[in-house]
């Protein structure tokens, strides 16, 4: 069978000025690889009628498939079922289950639906429609024999995830013979790049050098293996290259999820060991706690959090004594541990993890630079610190910051745990 | 004279891959505009003779100037020169001074030249040849009368960046005659994108359709207006309109800086009045701290912040009555009145804003469904509690929220103000 072409076209004049890059097309092409389809061209056109007509006339003949993304919305400048209409040469009709479905949802949440909106149930004689529970505007599916088929997504990434789960997944899995091209992903944190690449040298040898892949951002690396084959193959190949890349990098492998976060990694060992968490932040501000409670049924171990960014507030809700702020200054290991050991007694958890440091970019001093932080653990024993010196900017700072205390707490449960098996940092 | 239309042709098979946006576009972009140049269009293809060729024959047609990036190393894939040549039907000639230029660079470092290098000195026949002293290959200019002027440039950012420098901007000049183009940004919080449109419809027909636009997100809307022309003549113009835009959009605006985020807005409001804030979260987990505290200096005006997950907490650290939690729920406008009521003072600061509510996936109920949300602000008088209904995932609620919280607070530090004219959010 030869390899399908397609083409992703992303509709909006937003993406075409100097802010902005567009990025969906990443998604869509991790998805259509897997199935072996190849993306040989991307581009962006303007809110346009004309323009998005005439890209859409040339990829027709050019390509298998062509994935339109935006100009879905109820404003003026949303013409992008105009756009794909005209270069079919078919006309748009309200499709009236569509308006009902739109009707709806505005009654659900108690809002009065303009009738700009209608637009949004207008639908391309001849298409399918591709309902859209995240949004408002659903995506649509034409295909015309001896021409490419064309979906229609909406621009909103989190709407797009959906329907590529319900509607583009399943109408390529028809279309491919099994054969996938697979990768897995290794989450790690808080190592260096540099650190990591010496660890997986021998894995270069072992699996060639395009089988693995590193991608580096703050605090956090992915690592990833990729085969292709038939599905039993492909998984045993998998599982034997990420197996050795564990051995390879050590705990630091949070995770085997390509979307898991460390919060989740966290999240998972608490659940599973029965405990609760408390936390204590200074220059994160509430990331921290943020991040815990990001992830859904948090509720079960996090139990809450103080902010104090005061001094005031480090002795009023933490019982950080006067003399030890005085001494040390609230950025130091002392204040921190304090910090901590406070947290968990007048929060009353099993752990809480404390910060305190110079996110920047005024209050750095020669002794106590912008990026100096103290992360701290208070658990069974003495509180445990940790001297971190951050690069980068306040965000990146702070960033980082909670990376490294989350990963505390993550090494200290891992140590805690009997059942080592199970965990989700080694499953 | 009519405006310039321009496409952006970035050539390279790594950028059709899952980890990789195509990003030289955006400093191109940023340079055309200045000159009063429309980039009508941008895409992506694979290092493919053919891919090449079609894309271009199509823009000849279609746009004034094409900028082509990527493809010019030495590589047996860098075809652009080769799809460019074949796209206008003109010959590769071997360039005899390029060649110079060549060999010596490669004498100055000492390295053997490769014969794969020859091919870096071949220039469509009648292009000019652009010195690109940071890079091996030299960029080109076609320009054929009657069809668009192409500019051949090399993908390295730094080599491109040099080139746009020495040749574009030159170039740009000559053909422009001082005009150039302008954009400011109105931003707006918590008002829906189809309510906004409603209110500004009579902009688009005052200024015209073209020179406002309107780019939403969660929660919040940035509305540009662009105008062109002259210096003085695009300053006065631009200040017109944005005026009568607040006028027609109202307090929701709340900077007209482009950069400019909620939190600073409610950050500059309260330096301006030397007041102190603190927050009491549940739902949020620290999203509201968090974000108050990601602005510099924010140390000045927040105090600290508590999230209290568990009801004991809310009872311990905020004073809630249990009553008061076991008759209403924890999500529920009295918790949250008595929420904020007990950070004001026990955190002692002039402001405490609340949170409450529930961000799903769980919990749920037919009476409290996901996405009901309270959100108070205890100040001078009684606390202000509002009801919120938001519609999306755990993350985007919980943004949402943090969005609705902090634009309470800046409303009632408009209220408070006595001198509209220097605050942010009016200037």
């Amino acid at each position: 069978m030869q390899r399908m072409r397609a083409a992703i076209l992303a509709v909006g004049s937003e993406l075409l000025g100097p802010d902005r890059l567009e990025s969906n097309s990443l998604l869509l092409v991790r998805t259509l690889r897997r199935y072996g389809v190849d993306v040989v061209r991307k581009s962006v056109v303007a809110d346009v009628v004309r323009d998005i007509r005439r890209e859409l006339t040339a990829l027709l003949e050019d390509v298998d498939l062509v994935l339109v993304c935006g100009g879905l919305g109820p404003t003026a400048d949303d013409v992008t079922r105009e756009g794909v209409a005209r270069a079919v040469g078919r006309t748009l009709i309200e499709d009236a289950a569509q308006l009902e479905v739109l009707r709806a949802k505005f009654a659900h949440f108690r809002m009065r639906m303009a009738d700009t909106n209608l637009k949004q149930a207008e639908v391309i004689e001849g298409a399918r429609v591709l309902p859209n529970p995240r949004g408002s505007a659903p995506g649509q599916l034409l295909e015309i024999p001896g021409k490419a088929a064309v979906f229609l997504f909406p621009g909103v990434t989190r709407e797009l995830k959906g329907l590529m789960k319900t509607e583009l997944e399943p109408w390529l899995e028809e279309r491919t013979d099994g054969e996938e091209v697979e990768t897995r992903v290794l989450r790690v944190a808080c190592v260096g790049e540099s650190t990591l690449e010496e660890r997986i040298l021998p894995a270069y040898d072992e699996f060639g050098r395009e089988a693995v892949s590193v991608l580096a951002s703050a605090g956090e690396i992915q690592v990833r293996v990729t085969a292709a084959g038939y599905a039993q193959e492909r998984a045993s190949r998998l599982e034997s290259m990420t197996r050795r890349l564990r051995e390879l990098i050590g705990d630091s492998v949070y995770s085997g999820e390509p979307d898991a976060s460390l919060e989740q990694a966290v999240g998972g060992l608490l659940t599973r060991l029965g405990r609760t968490v408390v936390t204590a932040e200074s220059c994160t501000g509430g990331l921290i706690s943020q991040r815990l409670t990001a992830v859904p049924g948090s509720s079960s171990y996090f139990l809450g959090g103080v902010v104090t960014y005061s001094d005031q507030l480090k002795r009023e809700l933490l019982g950080v004594p006067r003399e030890v702020l005085e001494e040390h200054g609230a950025v130091s290991p002392e204040v921190v541990g304090w910090m901590a050991s406070g947290a968990k007694k007048s929060l009353q958890a099993d752990y809480a993890l404390a910060v305190s440091g110079i996110a920047g970019p005024e209050g750095g001093t020669a002794s106590k630079p912008v990026g100096l932080v103290y992360v701290g653990l208070a658990g069974e024993g003495d509180p445990e610190v940790k001297e971190l010196r951050l690069p980068g900017d306040r965000d990146r700072v702070r960033w980082m910051a909670s990376q490294w205390s989350l990963d505390l707490l993550r090494r200290e449960l891992l140590r805690n745990d009997s059942d080592p098996g199970q965990v989700p940092g080694r499953g």
